[in-house]
């Protein structure tokens, strides 16, 4: 009989973990606009991780191999909404396959610019941090995209090639659209990125490629197929005793589609973290962001205190400031304003809860 | 290696217990437009409790402290979309800590409005209740908000506080356009209210008073940071053996951008309910707009029979009738139409399931 | 106190499953506009079976009688996003009463159409399937439905009744814009569908039946609560050791509001499955679109490969043509695009996990 089809084609149940982080607080900035003023906000996704829902899973299929799934949203606490452009999984949503040479996904996925800098920047995707500075870091992901991750002892390969980079039009640097998959155009959209790191217990180091096409419709000037953003990183981290120290550089370039929205930049950074008891932290970061034949130049410095009250729960404290040349105006949150040309303090505070 | 960095910060799977509610039926109701034609409907959010997926979890830091969390979002049941304007979790999304002295929590979250008359009020969100008079009161809840409830013996005491009370512009009573956060602006789109309850076994008093403050493209005439509107409820129960009597009152003053959207009135209501069996519970409430120098008062009757399945299913069935003064057009049920000045009954059906 | 308030009517965790499947892959077709460009692309929903997450559960009311409810969305893997119109949970959202003479469902709901073919047309929800030719057949969902389904020993019979059918106006096949619930019409966006079926252990037959109305606004010209969409259908399969054959025919016929959207069409189609080995399985199919008194016939062949490699998780492959005479346009791939009149040849390669 047909009863039982309206049941659905699910047959283990153990195999999906819920888990997630929710992050909230309350930051304070100055000269928000141009005439100066303050103001006081709860951050969206982020006060020290980006708030998440994910359901994830593996299958053994023996002989080493694993089937290997993620769905992963960004929430925003603030007001209960989806985030990277409203998508209902925009931090994650793939299938793959596990095996001795690496892991092969498919779908929407981080690439490896996010994954660039994930040991060596001690503020990581903090409300203030580079994230401000070049917000791509944070969202750094590539929509129909084949992605491969492996690790061989000591050393780190990955790569992603994208098909159409971000199908998402709803504005905001996880929005961008450029959907691509266009018929006749090799170029539209396409993004690849790659991955060579080392690492072992004492320091690591990580370099990155990353080079994505625009389209008609495409933002940030991207709107021909010949118009290219790329990115090329290098980052490195060392352990001293318990103190961690981090730096690197990124540098690109962006040929847009008119020479007005061209972009070529450097960003620098330098940062340690170090526990003063066992469960307080303190981290510490300086950024320079350098745009070439440009005054329009910044510089970021934060310093972060996080209070563990067990492995999954911390409540945390930043303080920090932009330095905004000439006429830069990047905000010291990420997701804020400034105002042209002004510099901007800010205090966060916040708590952070894993399950 | 990098290896293990797709694989996220989750830590704990026990942690997330999934929860939720569905509540589907069919409704009828005469007059639903000026030709006083009737309609036929499945209800969307809610027949006798609105519909709802969540994720909630406790962490136990010791010391009697915890970490608490909610994702709820709200179904429209009825076309499988997300209610609340369209937010991924509108109902709540907040972190929090919680101890002896309360529960300390941020983010999106339901505001003492909403606890007001949690127990005075038989029908609660019931698809024909109060909640047609004022769709706010199953929508008082505020986004950016820092929150507190706590509980000592018999007393209840909790606030909220909003730097932005509701960022979605999607309408609908839970999506009015005011996301605040406004630089140089302490009053645009701040929110704040404040609860104090009794309760002991055989009766309860709370009292809670709301006040909103628009901005610019805010909704319902608030369309200034100067107007606001507020509201004060004193809500009271009893219980006579097993009838529980349930009595209270909203006053409400809204001083709008522009006087022609002012709106002062009273909501009173009484009602009652009663198991006529140990699994059949009729409940029974009137309550009456009084909309003030005006002839818009509305007046609503409505009786449920309640047939519990089980501890978490029951299926039930609601009369009701809205009797609109002058040119009122308040809907019998909620989210529903009817023609100005007209009178509306109706018959609702349904089956609800907890899990 | 109120303090348990914000702690939610939940009561037993153990009583939801979270399920689902995730399929992606990569594919190639010809032809894919006028100029005869070819395309590479990421999937959407779909490879072979589509992409979908959801949370279902049952409960024992004693009697033979169970509480049941399902939430079931789809997701772009390619994307993240949400299908089926953007719905957060666009598949299945229903709450409902299962006994010893059938189940009882309220909500959006898959409706008989959808059922009809699903043990006859051995690819289903394929990319290159029948779902290119009527894109309503896996989007065969009705919202504000009440649905009945039950089993009496060989026979299977069900029926759908939707007060307002398609509450979305998101646009594609399962967005058409039709909420319906219009007082004073009765015809407005409602639907019928039926389904008498027959099964033994060697063949099966189904027949279902399926009248949509049109309103104004409704896609796909009706835009008139008179027009109306029929589909009639007749399936079914026979196994001849562990070869399954499988066929069927749907007529339809369209009254939109203006003569020129008019569409009498007939479908057949004829497939088989084979084992080739025990984790090898080779499917095939044929399918004929007659559109009635017109040359826009098309004719589809498709084979597809799978090779599973557990209960769970299988990869596949799938080759097809797409022969479109006169100027029709219908694509290989379910959403895909092709130049009017043009012959499509295409590829298709992924990996399937069920959860």
């Amino acid at each position: 009989c047909l009863g039982g089809i309206a049941a659905s084609s699910a047959m283990a149940q153990s195999s999906v973990a819920v888990y997630g982080v929710l992050d909230s607080g309350v930051v304070y900035t100055t000269n928000s606009n141009a005439a100066g003023d303050a103001v006081v906000k709860v951050p969206s996704l982020t006060g020290s991780v980006p708030s998440r829902l994910g359901f994830r899973g593996t299958e053994d299929l023996g002989g080493g191999l694993q089937a290997v799934f993620v769905l992963e949203n960004g929430i925003g606490v603030d007001t209960g909404t989806a985030g990277q452009g409203g998508r209902l999984f925009g931090r994650q949503a793939y299938v793959g396959l596990k095996g001795a040479y690496g892991t092969l996904m498919l779908g929407r996925q981080i690439n490896m610019t996010f994954l660039a800098s994930v040991k060596s920047d001690v503020l990581g995707p903090n409300l203030f941090s580079m994230s401000s500075i070049d917000p791509y870091i944070p969202n750094a992901r590539s929509d129909n995209a084949i992605g491969y991750l492996g690790a061989f002892s000591d050393f780190t390969v990955g790569a992603t090639y994208s098909f159409g980079r971000d199908a998402s039009a709803a504005g905001g640097p996880a929005a961008t659209g450029c959907p691509g998959e266009a018929a006749g155009n090799a170029k539209a959209c396409r993004q690849v990125t790659g991955l060579l790191g080392y690492d072992n217990k004492r320091y690591g180091l990580t370099a990155t490629y990353d080079i994505m096409y625009g389209n008609t419709g495409a933002a940030a000037g991207l709107s021909t197929s010949d118009s290219s953003d790329r990115r090329a990183t290098l980052n490195g981290y060392a352990m001293a005793g318990e103190l961690r120290l981090g730096a690197g550089l990124m540098a690109r370039k962006k040929v847009a589609a008119t020479r007005a929205n061209d972009l070529e930049s450097d960003l620098y950074y330098l940062g340690a973290s170090y526990p003063l008891m066992p469960a307080l932290t303190l981290d510490g970061q300086v950024a320079r962001h350098d745009v070439k034949a440009s005054a329009n130049d910044s510089t970021l410095a934060v310093l972060r205190l996080t209070y563990s009250l067990s492995k999954r729960t911390a409540v945390y404290s930043s303080i920090g400031r932009m330095r905004n040349g000439g006429l830069a105006a990047i905000s010291l949150d990420a997701g804020g304003t400034v105002g042209a040309g002004l510099n901007q303090s800010g205090l966060s505070a916040g708590v952070r809860h894993a399950f």
